[in-house]
């Protein structure tokens, strides 16, 4: 109640301090997030990587907030997203399984018709919406962003690396280790059309960074709202002409580093057409790098392990938020905030309402933004599938069951009882077990597990059900 | 050649620049060496650290350059000091061994008097030199700062560490975790006469910084060199009132925040007297964490290993350039560079000559500072003692032994034979052995290695030397 205050007062100065305005639809303001796929929290400049050059995401960190401790939602693309477009935990949509990790080309389900999604919230409030990526909340056309929320959209509706024509190039991991586009028969969908087939990945990045741009060229008079969540660097890497070689950390890093381009380009645009002030650009990612594929993976820095696992480098992730003149210049956050809370936030600086029939786990991080208090966050969830395997409280995070990051099929399962408990602000790479010493924290945090437990209804799952007729 | 050709035409311009000023001794530019002690490549927030706040540090960054590809020469604290004081690897100056890695207060030797210190070669151009902190070459009136180029010295003159006084507080590890100042009976000296024992080391790093910030006030008409190795982070932790459980990251973060609030000071005194223009200010460390200390040891950030270590994380360090005006702001380089370099370059930029009977390992990498050309160094030698563990040469490098980090005494080693090889600029991490695949790369190590043990005189060892009379 005090955050919602918190807002209120901090969206009404703001409206205060840009002079003689007033609050109607066309002073909301316009809302871009860029979501990459598989980029490790170590993978930035601006996050301590030697190697890979990200001028403009350090320069859109210097010009606004860098979060150290932002989470997605899950440790693998489908949840991930879901949460992202839900603001709700995955287990409560149903978008996660303890079958299949994700959605493939031979799933029957999708994001429930009954889920609000980002898009459709914005929508409400009279936002122009549009998706340019990949989407991966299912490809039926039910399922696709038209079909929730977006007026348009263009991108590969699952990931990159399914649809593997295996009549083309070596077998197995040797075709990602040499990636070859045709390889994959990976669609582009317009819309709810199939517009290319196999997608040419080599201009993926730059064609959904232009389609973005030409977007706020022509938006009109209405607020927008832009999500643009890249196909990589989810391998396998490919990369446009003007980036091949770029990079002194080889192609995982031309691949980072042509989406750091497409990063500018898009904040060039919003200067060029003088909207820079009244929108807000979120960068992260849905999940930890790949690690399993060596040079083709990405880093987690400090953190510890990386995509599959709810260890930190599962789930952490670079955050920078941008808003220039209403996000302070060159902030570092140590606030936690999770991708649920852009559903909530950004809904409520768009004068829409959050959902009340149904529990939504984001919360509005405004404050944290406009640097005018702290995060209303202090939990963080670690699920795998249906399975809660850790829970972060404040500084503190135990983990009751942990399984070795993505291979085929599943790494492997330890249960910990007592469970491991590390204190994430001390030793963020989880490497000394204080259980013994604090078993006062344990308690209180199977208390909140308790009452997270009391309330939560497990929606069955989307991920399981097949492509009719397969 | 070049490179040298290179730097006089930038300063040249430079000088051009500066509108109708000669070049006279007054327009040396002043140096500043900040150098804290076992800090890791992951320990500052423009780094990457997610829970240390350095705000002072990411704006020194933020108005300069910061390496990527730094490094000390060393992976302890004797033979690394000796390193940048010489520009000469330890092992030509005798500053290392293969019995006794540092220096302690039962150690009769010291910095030869042979060797050309950075202070004594900028003192023969007219600089006033002072050391303020940890100078661990050497504790004997002939060994100490003064007597070795500076004109004053206050600090404690070996590691922190030393001198335990047995009788108080709890036995071996545990005073290092629960750390009382009194517990270690190491001095303070003032140029060459002790002045306090056991220092107080809660107020060590505020009184280092007090004591160059008023070098500064008082600097007169010549130019200056202040060298500020901090005794911190070293184990035991301590630090001021002001800063007692300010960070998140408990103990070890107040330290480093400490530190960075010393850089902010020294910063704020160079712009307050009008002379940051005309100062070149560089922070480093002397080697990697002491990880085997826990929460009260750094982070090496996604680099492998510590201190004591030849892998990555025992030895690159975090550099930061700044001279405002000179060195271009906001640049990230991934050039190589190494303490030894400091001595070269800052040499040549005072108008002074590289002593030529003798090799001297530092390069000029003025170029890079500028940003006008590349490092001319391309090769980083790896030593532990007088053995050499591994090499560099450009994104390589082959590691011929490995040792686990610092445990007292040493840690495992193993010979590798072929050795490893790791692709640095893709895998900073070193998890990727491509020996078998590029055994060209391997021999072309060799010649260096052949080379460089062609005129390598190894220099009899000063840290075997005893005290007289014990």
């Amino acid at each position: 109640m005090l955050n919602r205050f918190l807002m209120l007062n901090v969206f009404v100065v703001l409206m205060l301090g840009t002079s003689t305005q007033v609050t109607t639809a066309d002073d909301s303001p316009n809302f871009i997030i860029i979501y990459a796929d598989d980029l490790g929290y170590g993978d930035l400049s601006c996050y301590g990587n030697p190697t890979i050059r990200t001028p403009h995401l350090d320069q859109m960190a210097a010009e606004g907030l860098r979060f150290t401790q932002f989470y997605s939602a899950s440790s693998v693309c489908t949840p991930s997203r879901a949460a992202l477009m839900t603001g709700r935990l995955p287990v409560r949509s149903g978008m996660c399984s303890d079958k299949r990790r994700v959605l493939f080309p031979d799933s029957g389900g999708g994001i429930p018709e009954s889920e609000v999604t980002l898009a459709e919230a914005l929508r409400e409030q009279g936002y122009k919406t549009a998706c340019f990526g990949k989407w991966h909340l299912g490809h039926l056309p039910q399922f696709l962003p038209t079909s929730n929320g977006f007026d348009t959209y263009f991108g590969i509706p699952y990931s990159n690396d399914m649809d593997r024509e295996s009549s083309h190039g070596p077998k197995g991991r040797q075709a990602f280790l040499d990636p070859k586009t045709e390889y994959w028969n990976v669609p582009i969908i317009k819309d709810l059309e199939v517009v290319e087939r196999p997608a040419d990945q080599t201009t993926i990045t730059r064609r959904y960074t232009e389609h973005a741009v030409e977007f706020i060229k022509d938006r009109g008079d209405q607020p927008f709202f832009i999500y643009l969540p890249h196909s990589l660097p989810h391998v396998p890497l490919f990369r446009g002409k003007d980036f091949e070689d770029v990079s002194a950390r080889g192609l995982y890093g031309d691949v980072i580093e042509e989406i750091d381009w497409s990063v500018g380009q898009i904040l060039e645009m919003l200067r060029a057409e003088g909207i820079d002030k009244n929108t807000c650009v979120f960068f992260s990612s849905d999940n930890g790098p790949w690690l399993t594929y060596n040079e083709h993976g990405g880093s987690a820095g400090l953190l510890k392990e990386g995509k599959g696992a709810t260890w930190e480098g599962g789930m952490r992730e670079p955050g920078i938020a941008w808003w220039p003149g209403t996000i302070p210049a060159g902030q570092v956050t140590l606030e936690l905030a999770s991708t649920m809370d852009l559903y909530t936030t950004f809904i409520e600086l768009s004068g829409g309402a959050i959902p009340q029939d149904r529990v939504v786990d984001g919360v509005n991080i405004s404050p944290v933004l406009f640097g005018t208090g702290p995060s209303p966050r202090d939990t963080v969830f670690f699920y795998r599938g249906t399975e809660l395997m850790a829970v972060r409280s404040g500084p503190w995070k135990a983990h009751f069951f942990t399984q070795t990051s993505y291979v085929k099929g599943s790494g492997v399962r330890h249960e910990h009882d007592p469970p491991l408990l590390y204190h994430l602000n001390h030793d963020p790479s989880e490497r000394f077990n204080l259980n013994e010493k604090h078993p006062e924290v344990l308690e209180s945090i199977q208390e909140i597990v308790a009452k997270h437990r009391a309330d939560l209804v497990i929606a069955e799952s989307q991920l399981e059900i097949p492509l009719q007729g397969k």
